[in-house]
């Protein structure tokens, strides 16, 4: 941690500090300039996290060098995370894709979509049954009977399946149906959930909330692991920023980043980043090239009738182009497609 | 509603549009340009909002006229909303301030805390209990001993408490302790604690979301409303932007843009807006003159030690000079204290 | 200057930086904690911003500490610097109000609004003779035949006129013809043209960049100073966001930031910032209340006819009705009106 | 143009509105529902954008679905543009490397650089003689000599050299040594340099602005093709978002929608956008997979003596990693280098 005073801070305020850190347990190095004095702190993370020293006169700003999570870094854990769940893998070289529509409509748009995202070769399927709509007025899913639907689909195409975990009182229904949970971009700082799921036994997807930094993402991350399941997965989906041509803006330089800062799987949802579907298979190919380990995708038999994201959904003749489209990218670095041997 | 079609589609797919806008019941009008065909939707806010007409051929965009909200709308209640607790009140020119500790830490810290803001005018009593953290190693609050200590404070002073309702799971408990429960910004689009607070009998103040649009917070508040619970007071607690001096930005436009879409009282959070004391100050007297209905301010009675948001934190006799500071703006436009009388 | 080593960098890689700040002039000062070390750098403005150690092997994070900017900052200069031009004035407790059409478009349009904007007590007069518009293919502007009535305009009421130059080549025609010169926002660090100002002895009116940081904003008008040239007006118009209710968002955290930052005078453009007439209004009160030098406000005679920005555009009534709806903000703090007494 | 009424506008206003824009020579089309009506507007896209219909009584919102841009549209030029210089071509499935310092800062930093990237494969040389910089005690580029040594780059190693023309004073200076002019992102939205660069025989290099849209883009590319010069590039180099972990965000996205909606060649600068070294590689890549006709990459003989950029700068052998790294990227769907055959 770094403590910056103001400047001409007095000196009874900067051994006011230091006398603070002291108590608390921590070094304090002082570097005296004419106008300046920083002081650099030296401490457990625990410490240094707990410490508010921005309330203290003269100081002007605290920066905190120690990272806010542990668990998740690179540095605690230098090898690449492999989830595997069924047999499909993610991670250390294995490509995941997780296809499936929006939200799961009947039985027959759900198994039709299954059939037809397996024969093109994705990995996992999703599909949603808990829906978290802007207005209440929107369709809000088709509940525990969609849980029922996609298990039965999974069970049918023997792909893994991945559904969005809603409330935190519905975890463990979910899990009786689902092999990996979601936790959607609104629900990333829901940390009672986060708190929940990390005493699960499923892996975790976890996706990058509409305006949470790097950093917030893998706090959120540290959450789950700090409670026990290590399997979490990392999801960009997009940022909120001041262009609307598209529906939020893809980071894929944060996927980039992640894969530097964390050991754990990243994946790209090029559907929900972009909101349009003429640039799921470009952006899908760009996630890939940036060190993407898998991508989710939304598929939909008839689009036009879609209940939500239709815009973006591919057909299943849209999702088996897009896959032969990114096959070059999925072999870059030696990577290989993350399936049952 | 209105389809934008793409420049120069076909008369085939224009055609389908419109078909499928009959079935759906509502009504289209063609406006037919030489190279774009713009169609014009009448019909129901439901039916509307649950069309998902983006995914169409030959559709390039859709703009929903009507607002996804209607409980929360001028249109559907004129007149202002009041809500009153144990006497204080909000909205309709009674001017609220919610004052006290970011975290409840210890009995001591509170109820000097709370008999400070009392002999200041404060009319709530605020103070976190259960606090949500990014990091998983930082101070989460003193849990049920908070919420205790809170209720009696409120006892003591009088004051009505607010507190933030963290994990749907302790609703109920939370309201056994408080008389008004706040919904915290990163749980703006929790849609199923929405739906809970709906049925409850408690005033909610919901606070908008770090990146959250004016639309989607009153989207928002509608979850609650057509729940049944019609006491919601909004807040403005910054937005999520490229600027760093301050911790976000406070967006008083908002404020008054409200204040003329819904007939909900306002309030403005500049503590946590700015994340810095001096600026606390001048952002409560802008927020009033830009037409909030209240002020929550965050007041420690020793901010350097305080274990969350020292830095924003008041003193006691900081509070003091807020309060008189802002008197000449509290009395704008024929308002007045919502004190009991 | 502060510069963050990765963690366990080597003792190597930390000398080296520590050889680099010593030959370029600065002081290195240690702290070496068991994970990170951390090198406080004292030493000139100009050195340290001449210094790009961030390129350096083992280096993870370069933080400036001392302010890029000098002679706009209250350090540097305590008191109030105050623009007087033709008897009206600014800052120190004088307040302005720039009032007038968005473009000059007639002799009877800018005529009849500068004589009412005078009549309701504006203190200058504002009109674009140059437009910076998105589009090739909007309106212009009317040039320099614009200036030459934006002149007489100022001549016939007496108030000093305000208009943008947008090409640095026509700075000194535009002098000619104007009291306070304008930089745009999207001109704001066209630093060519504010050096070229800098050596001009007109005042300036500098307004925010759509994405530019308070840091920029103060560092743009720096470069004005620098040149010899200290009476610059800071003006905040909105910055770019998620939010598109409103145009921009007005950041009036930045109002009250720099009034502590800078001895310069800040004024508030709610009219660009919000586009939308009913918002302007509430958001002139709101930005004098956070501590705004003053206001420029868009006021056309018929707006529905403007050229421009008529929806933001106040009529000759809605300006008089704005004016005495200010005027007890005006007075908070012991300020006046800027005029000439 | 939509011309969105309010809710329950009355008949006056709405006819009102139809006056006018017959009187502009504007056809208007009725969709008159229970509680709104909407106006679809037909005329031409010049008229259209002179009109400014959100200043009339009773209108909510217009919405200009004709785009502001006209040449630089693949509507009007199906075909990609193909912009040839000095032999090396970039558009239409040849790809570019622009490659070289920031700054240029000797002969012997310039050359060395220079002949290095030209070894790795380099299409094209790029180096700064005029720098923008944020602080006015930065270094600001060496000028004309700086011009004059990157000539001799040009002419030793037969590459093209783009540099930037910060100065529109000095655009014809800048043309008599440079191949290809850039307009630096700060200068986007100059619209009177756009305008001199539009009468120029040079190709242009047009970067977006931090915070402009992919639309503003297009319409800043819109006025240099009015003036008659169609050799226009346009380049993603980071917008600015509240990420802060990188520089900016790099928006992909952006580069795949603007290779549909443009025929210009767009290329991607991961240099400037990620700030960092290590994320050039991965975002050159990803940047070539969504479709991106070329790179510009900073590229240092001594990043860490660097005068400016250095934390983002590639030593020569990075780079020469970074060119064999993209080899495979660069020939997806049988692209090609664009060098002189």
């Amino acid at each position: 941690m770094l403590v910056i005073m103001r400047d001409h801070a007095s000196k009874q305020e900067v051994d006011h500090v230091v006398t603070r850190l002291h108590e608390a347990g921590a070094e304090a190095h002082l570097s005296d300039g004419e106008v300046k004095t920083i002081i650099g702190v030296i401490g457990d993370r625990e410490v240094i996290y707990s410490l508010d020293m921005e309330g203290m006169p003269g100081v002007e700003q605290v920066i905190r060098v120690l990272k806010p999570y542990k668990l998740v870094s690179r540095d605690f854990q230098p090898e690449d995370t492999v989830v595997t769940v069924k047999g499909s893998s993610i991670g250390g070289g294995a490509i995941a894709v997780m296809a499936g529509p929006c939200s799961i409509e009947s039985e027959e748009q759900l198994m039709r979509t299954a059939e037809a995202v397996k024969a093109s070769g994705a990995t996992m399927l999703r599909g949603g049954a808990y829906k978290p709509r802007t207005s209440p007025y929107a369709f809000q899913g088709m509940g525990e009977e969609g849980l029922r639907l996609l298990a039965e689909a999974g069970r049918v195409t023997g792909l893994p399946v991945v559904t969005e975990v809603l409330d935190v009182r519905d975890a463990e229904k979910v899990a009786g149906y689902a092999d990996v949970l979601q936790v959607g971009a609104r629900n990333m700082q829901n940390f009672m959930m986060l708190e929940e799921l990390g005493k699960m036994q499923r892996p975790i997807l976890l996706k990058r909330g509409l305006s949470a930094t790097i950093e917030e993402l893998l706090s959120a991350a540290e959450y789950i692991l700090k409670g026990g399941n290590r399997d979490v997965i990392l999801c960009e989906r997009g940022i909120r920023t001041f262009e609307t041509y598209t529906r939020n803006t893809l980071d894929l330089a944060a996927v980039a980043a992640l894969k530097q800062l964390t050991h754990l799987p990243v994946i790209a949802d090029p559907s929900h980043a972009t909101g349009r579907r003429d640039l799921v298979a470009p952006m899908c190919r760009a996630a890939l090239a940036s060190g993407a380990d898998g991508l989710m995708v939304e598929v939909h038999i008839d689009p036009e009738h879609a209940r939500c994201d239709g815009p973006q959904s591919l057909t299943p003749d849209g999702f088996a182009r897009l896959m032969s489209d990114i096959e070059p990218l999925v072999h870059l670095d030696g990577n290989r497609w993350g399936l049952p041997s």
